[in-house]
C-alpha cells in the first residue's frame, strides 16, 4: 500500500489561525476490508467552514478532533476496490480530508459518489458543481427565493459560492450586485461572473459610507442578500434593505477568530420586516440532486465559468488555507495533490 | 354636535418621549356625511408601536404627522349613523385615536367592525381579542408554529401581547416561559397566566447572568422566542437558543429612544441555524378572523384572563404612555373615556 501524507490539527488556534495548528505527517494505508475503497486524491478543496470547524465549539456541527485528518472535501480516481459498484479508475467525490489517499467504507450512504468528466472538469466537482455551488443554490433558491427584477447581493462575491450565485440569480432575471475585496476581483464579477455591478469594501471606511455604494449599486434597493462575511458588511447591507427582505447566512468569517463581532441595529430586522435564516448545506441533502442538475447545466452550456486558485503538493494546503482566510484566493481554492 | 377633546403629537422625542410631545385640544365635532358614523370612544389602547410612530423616520410603516391626533385603537359606541349598517347603539372597534370622539367613514373596508360583548368584555377587544392578541397569534403560530413539547420563551410576558401568548401557546403543548420586570410580574405571570416559569430580568446584571437563569427555567433549550423587548434580554436568550430555533421580532421598545442597541453576537444565527423574522401584524389581515375565533374562545372558557390597567379620562393619556414605555403598567394599558 503507498505512503500517505496527512495534515492533522495539532493544536487550536488562539485568535488568527496560522500554519502551526496544523502538522504534517506520513502515515501507512491500511489494507482494505470488504466494501472498502482505497481513492488518491487529485484535488483537496479548502473552505471557509472549516475555520470554524478548528475552534472547540460545543454547539456548532462537529468541532475537528485534535490529532485527527483535517476535514474536507476531495475528488480523485479509485486505485483499489472491494467494493463491486466502485472500479479502478472510477473517478469519484467525497469527504477524504487533508491527506493523499482515503479508505473509504463505500456502503455508508453518500460517502462516495461517482462524477462523469465529460463535460465537467473533475475540480469543479469541489466548487461550482459541488458543495460551495450547492451552497448557493441554496440560499438563494430556499431562503432568498427571489422574483424576477428584484435585486440580490452576495458578499465574498468571487468565490466559489459567490461565483454559483451569480450565475443562479441571473438565471432567475434578478439584478446581481457582488462585494468583494479589491478593484480586480470586482472587475471580474462584471466581466466574467455577469455580475451587474460589484462593490470593492476595501474602499469604503465605514458602514456609512459602503450603504451609500450600495445605494448607487442598488437603485431600488436590495431584496436578498446571502452572506458569507459578517461585520461592517452586514450592517451595510441591513442599511439597505427593502421591506421583507430575505437574508441568507452562510457564513460570519470576519467574526471567526475570536471575540463576537456586533451588528450594529438589530432594529432594522423588525423596521423593515425582514427575514434572517442561517444554514448549513450539508443539513439539505434533499436538494443536492436538483442543485447539482442545475450548476452541472450552467457549466456545460457555459453560462458559469468559475476560476480557481491551486496550491501544488498536499504541504502547501496550510499556507493556501490562511490565504483563503484573508481573501488572498481568487474565486475557488484548490490543492492539487497528484 | 359634541365638544371633542383630543390628544396631538405636537413635538417628535429628542430620545426619550415626555408628555410634552403631546398637546391637548377641544374641538367640534364635524356633521356626519352620507356613509359615516360618529363613535363615541369607551376606551383608548395604549401600545408600545405608538412609540415608533413619534419618530421621524422613512422607512417604518407610517410615522404619525405632526398637529394630527394620534394614531390608537379603540372601542366605543355608535352615537349617530349615516350608513346602513351601523345604528346608534352598535359597540365597535376601530382606530379612532386619542380622542373622545371619531368620524368614521364606515364603507372603507375594515374601519369599524361591530363586536359582541356578550361573552367577551369590551376593553378585550383592545387586548386579548384584538391587535395584542393577533400579535401574539401571528408570532406563535405563523413564525414560531411550535411543536408540542417545545420551548417558547417570550419577553414583556405580562403585557397584552404576552398574556395571550402565554395560553395560545399552553393550548399547542409548549414549555411557557416569560420574562418581565418585577417578581410582582413573574408570580402574576406563572399564577394566573399559566406560565411554567418566569424571569425578572431586574434581578441580572447582565446577558451571561440572565442567560444562566433561562438555562434553569428553560433545561431543554429554547425552541422559540417572541421579541417585545430587544438589548441585553435578546443577547440573552441567543445564546440559549436551539438549533433550527425561530424568533419573531414584535417590537425592540429597549431601542425607540436613541442609538440602535447592537446585538452582541450575531454568529449565532448561523451557528444555530436560527430564523429571525420581523412582522407588523396590520400587514396580515388575512389571519385575523382565525386568531380572533381562538382568542375569544380563551377568554370566553376562562383559559386566558388578562388584566388590565386603567387610567381615567383622555388628559391621562400622555402619562399613562410613559407609564407603559417604562413597563409601569400591568398587563393592558387602556384609558378610559366615559
Amino acid at each position: 500500500m503507498p505512503a500517505n501524507q496527512q495534515i492533522l490539527l495539532d493544536n487550536r488556534p488562539q485568535g488568527e489561525a496560522t500554519v502551526d495548528n496544523f502538522k504534517l505527517v506520513t502515515t501507512d494505508t491500511p489494507a482494505l476490508a470488504d466494501g472498502q475503497v482505497l481513492v488518491r486524491h487529485h484535488y483537496l478543496s479548502l473552505d471557509p467552514y472549516m475555520r470554524g470547524r478548528m475552534n472547540d465549539s460545543k454547539s456548532y456541527a462537529a468541532s475537528q478532533p485534535l490529532g485527527e485528518v483535517m476535514i474536507g472535501g476531495t475528488v480523485g480516481e479509485v486505485v483499489e476496490s472491494k467494493h463491486p459498484k466502485f472500479q479502478h479508475g472510477d473517478m469519484v467525490v467525497g469527504m477524504g480530508g487533508w491527506q493523499e489517499y482515503s479508505v473509504v467504507d463505500a456502503n455508508q450512504p453518500g460517502a462516495l459518489r461517482k462524477v462523469d468528466t465529460t463535460h465537467v472538469p473533475l475540480s469543479y466537482y469541489l466548487g461550482a458543481v459541488g458543495m460551495p455551488g450547492v451552497t448557493a443554490w441554496y440560499g438563494l433558491v430556499k431562503i432568498i427565493n427571489p422574483k424576477a427584477g428584484e435585486t440580490v447581493v452576495i458578499s465574498a462575491a468571487t468565490g466559489a459560492v459567490g461565483s454559483a450565485f451569480g450565475a443562479l440569480a441571473k438565471a432567475r432575471g434578478c439584478r446581481v450586485v457582488g462585494i468583494a475585496g479589491g478593484p480586480d476581483k470586482c472587475q471580474y464579477a462584471v466581466d466574467e461572473l455577469g455580475f451587474d455591478a460589484c462593490i470593492d469594501y476595501k474602499q469604503y471606511k465605514d458602514m456609512y459610507f459602503l450603504a451609500k455604494a450600495l445605494k448607487e449599486a442598488c437603485p431600488n434597493g436590495i431584496d436578498g442578500y446571502f452572506e458569507n462575511v459578517g461585520g461592517m458588511i452586514l450592517d451595510a447591507v441591513l442599511l439597505r434593505m427593502n421591506a421583507f427582505g430575505r437574508i441568507a447566512v452562510c457564513g460570519m468569517i470576519a467574526g471567526y477568530d475570536g471575540q463576537p463581532l456586533p451588528l450594529a441595529n438589530p432594529a432594522l430586522i423588525l423596521i423593515n420586516r425582514l427575514k434572517i435564516e442561517g444554514f448549513i448545506v450539508s443539513e439539505h441533502m434533499e436538494v443536492w440532486p436538483e442543485a447539482l442538475t442545475e450548476l452541472g447545466t450552467l457549466v456545460a452550456t457555459g453560462k458559469l465559468r468559475p476560476r480557481e486558485t491551486v496550491a501544488q503538493c498536499l504541504a502547501s494546503a496550510p499556507e493556501a488555507f490562511m490565504g483563503l482566510l484573508k481573501g488572498r484566493n481568487f474565486g475557488k481554492q484548490l490543492v492539487k495533490l497528484i
